[in-house]
């Protein structure tokens, strides 16, 4: 982390709550590693991590004989992990968790918006007043939700507590029936959740099997006037594909991610009206970030104390993680 | 009513739930009266009212001699009343509060998107990808909120429950520093909450000392960056005022209500890339207007049963709704 970003992920009281715990090593390293970092690291039993920690490779981890524990206060940690870890026995931890409240509020947002086709509307206003009948209420709208993760399991629940009566489909390869019913969703496949959500919101990790999971194929099902919302990963969806559906209006769309991102500044996507593309906003920035550093602390307490992390990594879950 | 609409406020089943305790009169009345109103009023001791109905004058009320009550399934009743019905003695009951919901979601929604700048966000995207000190995260935002209207009172409960940790100001005249406690929001004038407030979100209703309440030295007192919501009535805000300070950047709005309304199609506003303007779809609309009929047949329950309505208005608190 840069020394201003280490400042708000970590700031001076989380600072001070730590040092109650453990003996704090020097400032915060910036990135890249430079000679300074393995000095930093040579009596480091733990390692709090952030944004633009380079990879936890074997050569680095040569330079930290006794660490025993990563920390990463940020939202993806595989960028970190390296297979060197594991051999090493070193324990795992991500604030992804932390990461997930904004993302999911700010989806839960979109949702709102999206109930009520907020960006065709919007763009329609200079042309016509809609009548009665043009106007979309969230009642009874059906949200279909791609990806069972932590992230998913939130927007399910925020949809599940709305007054609206949302009907909730869920696809995900690795989730039950039972579990999906306990979740307050409807487990279906991805073709059927396209054919008939109103809206569908993409919380998948981006995989080899999740990228371009949303294909021409699946986009051309989903129904004329439905939202497409996507704070996942950009390249889950087909981005010329998706092009196509809302140049022609079939299809609205709220994208924070993209693929490329970002977005050549000519692309299309950027100027259509029933489109909204923003910068990688979803997730824990600005004042936000403090919640990282707060879960690292936690975690770090907990270790200490000797009890179970709540955000443990495991090699296994590795894969499936973003 | 026209039938249309009067089928989704009142659909069938909601029919069938209302003739299980009140005899029903023949078909739902179109508007203008016509006619056929008169003659469909002559029995009735119950009226339920819905958008477009015209104002209950003593004229109309001496067609209805019967009438005992009012129940409007809508979201303002002021249109419909009349001193005539005051005094006739007969009750009038409105369906604001099954309105209110819609209005409050929709909102708080506005209001995430507003704490992440979003629209500014996106309008800047083409130009440059924002640094991690251009973000802005919710967490810790000041919300001013303007107004302790039923809408005001439910979008404060929101940004109470939410765990961004926001800073609520209230302004209204009618409230306490003890009621505003309660709350959760500190009671202000509204020239301290503008000087405050990372986010405006206007709640009064329109009346004559609400009219133009925000004007070009309030928008003024507004922080640069910050961002103003209007989803209550156009002309409590300075629409020319409010057009400068978008213009030149500095504010950023969400208008769903303008004045005049709607804005003639060549207005600035809706072409600024900084400003949201939808054509009044907060409210209950589409499915959502069920809500509506569901609280009108609700309050005829209670009133044969003898029991307290839950939405009477009364001669003194009229001029003070929306």
């Amino acid at each position: 982390m840069s020394p201003d970003i280490a400042d708000q992920v970590l700031p001076q009281e989380l600072r001070a709550q730590l040092a109650a715990t453990v003996q704090l090593g020097p400032e915060p390293v910036s990135t890249p590693f430079t000679d300074a970092f393995p000095a930093a690291l040579a009596e480091a039993e733990i390692l709090i991590s952030g944004w633009g920690c380079p990879r936890l490779t074997a050569e680095v981890l040569a330079e930290a004989p006794r660490l025993r524990a990563v920390m990463h206060a940020a939202g993806s940690v595989r960028p970190v992990v390296s297979d060197a870890l594991w051999e090493r026995g070193i324990t795992v931890s991500s604030a992804a968790d932390a990461n997930a409240g904004p993302v999911a509020s700010y989806t839960l947002a979109l949702i709102s918006l999206a109930a009520r086709r907020t960006l065709t509307m919007a763009s329609r206003y200079a042309e016509e007043w809609p009548s009665f009948e043009d106007r979309s209420g969230a009642d009874g709208h059906t949200v279909g939700i791609v990806g069972a993760s932590r992230i998913g399991r939130r927007v399910i629940a925020g949809l599940a507590d709305a007054d609206a009566g949302y009907r909730l489909l869920l696809s995900d390869p690795y989730i039950t029936d039972e579990e999906a019913h306990r979740l307050g969703a409807t487990r279906v496949g991805l073709a059927e959740l396209c054919r008939r959500s109103d809206v569908v919101s993409v919380h998948a990790p981006l995989l080899p099997e999740t990228t371009g999971l949303l294909d021409a194929e699946m986009l051309a099902l989903m129904p004329d006037g439905s939202v497409l919302i996507n704070t996942a990963r950009g390249a889950i969806v087909d981005t010329n594909a998706l092009t196509r559906e809302c140049f022609s209006g079939r299809l609205e769309a709220y994208l924070d991610v993209t693929f490329p991102e970002p977005l050549p500044y000519d692309h299309p996507l950027l100027y259509m009206p029933n489109v909204l593309v923003t910068p990688h906003i979803a997730g824990a920035q600005g004042s936000e970030v403090r919640r990282l550093g707060q879960y690292a602390v936690a975690e770090v307490e907990r270790w200490v104390a000797g009890e179970p992390l709540h955000g443990e990594v495991t090699r296994e879950a590795l894969p499936r993680l973003a």
